[in-house]
Parts: structure tokens; C-alpha cells; sequence
């Protein structure tokens, strides 16, 4: 069962489910995790990397890739292109590395289009309180732009059921552990295993 | 996400495949684990308890089960019934208990027709040469039957891409851990826990 192609997943949840807490968790632990990592056409900050935060590339560059139907995803924010190049993807899936693709809710069904095998998982908030709370400890916004973001947060928990998996995140560590048994159970399903039959009876 | 209905789990693989050891462990590890409990017309022998090791009854009781529909799967030998009666399973079920069905290859797919949310497991020994070693090593049989029962063997895994997980058996532990996992990760599944989106939303 040696060099088996990876696994796609597809994560998405409300901002303050804590998708970027879990994921930084996750890929610390587990060296054949690993997450896509995006192109912008925005200019690069002090401390970024190129080819880890993101690749920065140029717009014409940007507009290129998707005119060659490249990019698995892309939108604009605040005039700089934002996505997520396919070929590095393949390339990681190709190798057997489980590919992590942080996404949009409203992105997960394009995704899995392309990529009929891809798992996809939503981190659910345990509670709109909770998730409320979290984003109020942010600090980062006023009352109205909080009400919003919450609106928004129950549209998208709404659609929830586009998803394979839900893992409720209460506790970061339990919520990691959720994730990888998701991973290590999707591992063993026969589909992605069709070779045994033929590996069993003749041993090979 | 309280008082869940339980999973219904169909077990299945060769002979020698370590079902019964994997599966007892599994049960002795785990309170919500519980395997169902066949019934059969064959007289108790000295040790076992009604209820526990089977259901011990009369042939009319046990015809008149098969006649009103209420046993999953049955089977005759020498002269004896064995089989599943539907009613403790569904019982425990209901109860949030995840029910192992340990069955013939062949009965794995009436299951499936009967409870569509089943999930199937297929015990897959390592490699033919592994399951003739072990198969050797009971020392219950003659060469003649033991050719007959790798016959069977492998017939039967060719079968294994009619279930959902392939768990491969070449350590007890690893095989009850993969066991385990399977369970934690269907619990996740959107489908067992549509009403996440109104508890979420609704904080209940």
C-alpha cells in the first residue's frame, strides 16, 4: 500500500470557528499534512515568505493562470487577486501528502468538483455564544461589524450539510484529534484502496 | 448531540482473519461497542448462558421469527438454525450503542438493503501466505480442508470493494485502533448529526 496518493480536504467554517488555530496544530503535528498554500497578486510584508505565505506574483501573472484555467479558486479583495493554484495541489497529492484547502463555504462545491475524491470537513462552532465571544475577544471590530460577521457566520453554518464531516470545535486538542481520525478513517475506505485485492492474493 | 442513535457496523472477512479476536478485544475496550447476539436452535452446551453467547431456542420459535420477518439473515447447519434477530439490535440502536453484525461475506449486502446507514468493515489479512500460517497454526484440519478453506478465503476477498473500510490485520492492535477510529469518524459524518445546524443556531 506504499506510495498512495494523498488525500484532498477541504476545510472550511465560519470566521471564529478557529480554522487557522487547528490547522497550524494539525500540520505542526503531522508530517504528511500539509496545507495549500495561495497566490496573491498583493505586494509581500515585512517577515512573509515567498513560496509559504504565499506566492507573490504579478497581475498579469495572476490573470494568466486563470485565463490557462489554473487556479482551483480566486477572487479579489481591496483590488489584489487571492487563490489557490491547482498545480502545487496535484503535485502534493501525487507524492501521497493529505492536502489541506482552507476555502470559503461557498467555494467547497466547486472544489469538489474537480476533485470527486476530496473529503471535506466543516469546523462547526460549538455554540453561537461561543463563537460570538471568540470573535469579541478579537477586539478587532466594532458592534455593527460584529453583528454582521455573525450574520454571516449562521448563513454559512446553515449550509453545513454540503459537508462530509462536522468536527465541533470546544477544544482546539480534541478538535485536531477529530480532524486526523477523519483523515486516518478516509485512508481505509476501500475506494482509495483498490489495489489490496490484487496486492493480498498475490502478495506483492 | 446527546442520545444519538447508534451505528450499525457489518463485520466480515475470511476465515483466519482474526475476526473474533479483533472483535473481542474491540467490545472489552469500548462500553459503546456491543456485538449482536445470534439465536439458535442447537442445544446449549456446558459453559454457555442464554443471552450471552446466544439465544437458545426451539425450532417452532425460531420458523415462526423467519416467517414474520423479523431475522436479518439466518443460515442452516448441521441440522440447526442460526441467526440475527432484528429486535436487540434495533434496540440497542436506539439506546446510542454501536452494534457489531460479524457476518458472512455474502450476507453483508442484505444488511446494507435492511439499514442504509450501516457501515461495513472487511477484516483483510496481510497476504494470503500470512492467512495459511495462521490457518495452519490452529491445527484443526487437514491439508485437503485447509485448501478447500483458502479457496474460500480468496474468493471472499475478492469481494472485500463491496464494503465501505478495509482494516488490515496484520497486529491486533493496530487492526482494534483502526476499528475504533472508523466508529469515531463515521460518529462525525453531517448525516448522523443533522440536527447540529438548529442546536448550533439555536444554542440548545
Amino acid at each position: 500500500m506504499a506510495d498512495k496518493q494523498g488525500i484532498l480536504i477541504v476545510l472550511s467554517g465560519p470566521s471564529g470557528s478557529g480554522k487557522d488555530t487547528v490547522l497550524k496544530r494539525l500540520i505542526e503535528k503531522n508530517d504528511d499534512i500539509k496545507v495549500s498554500i495561495s497566490m496573491t497578486t498583493r505586494s509581500m510584508r515585512e517577515g512573509e515568505i515567498d513560496g509559504a505565505d504565499y506566492y507573490f506574483v504579478t497581475t498579469d501573472y495572476f490573470e494568466k493562470k486563470i485565463a490557462d484555467g489554473e487556479m482551483l479558486e480566486y477572487a479579489q479583495y481591496a483590488g489584489n487577486y487571492y487563490g489557490t493554484p491547482k498545480a502545487p495541489v496535484d503535485e502534493m497529492l501525487r507524492a501521497g501528502i493529505n492536502v489541506v484547502l482552507e476555502i470559503e463555504v461557498q467555494g467547497a462545491e466547486k472544489i469538489r468538483k474537480i476533485y470527486p475524491d476530496a473529503v471535506s470537513v466543516f469546523l462547526m462552532p460549538p455554540s453561537i455564544p461561543v463563537l460570538e465571544e471568540r470573535l469579541r475577544l478579537r477586539g478587532t471590530e466594532d458592534d455593527e461589524a460584529l453583528s454582521h460577521r455573525l450574520f454571516i457566520a449562521e448563513q454559512e453554518i446553515r449550509r453545513a450539510g454540503e459537508f462530509n464531516y462536522i468536527v465541533v470545535n470546544d477544544s482546539i486538542d480534541r478538535a485536531v484529534n477529530d480532524f486526523e481520525t477523519v483523515i486516518r478513517a478516509e485512508k481505509m475506505r476501500f475506494s482509495r484502496n483498490k489495489n489490496i485485492i490484487s496486492e493480498v492474493i498475490n502478495n506483492v
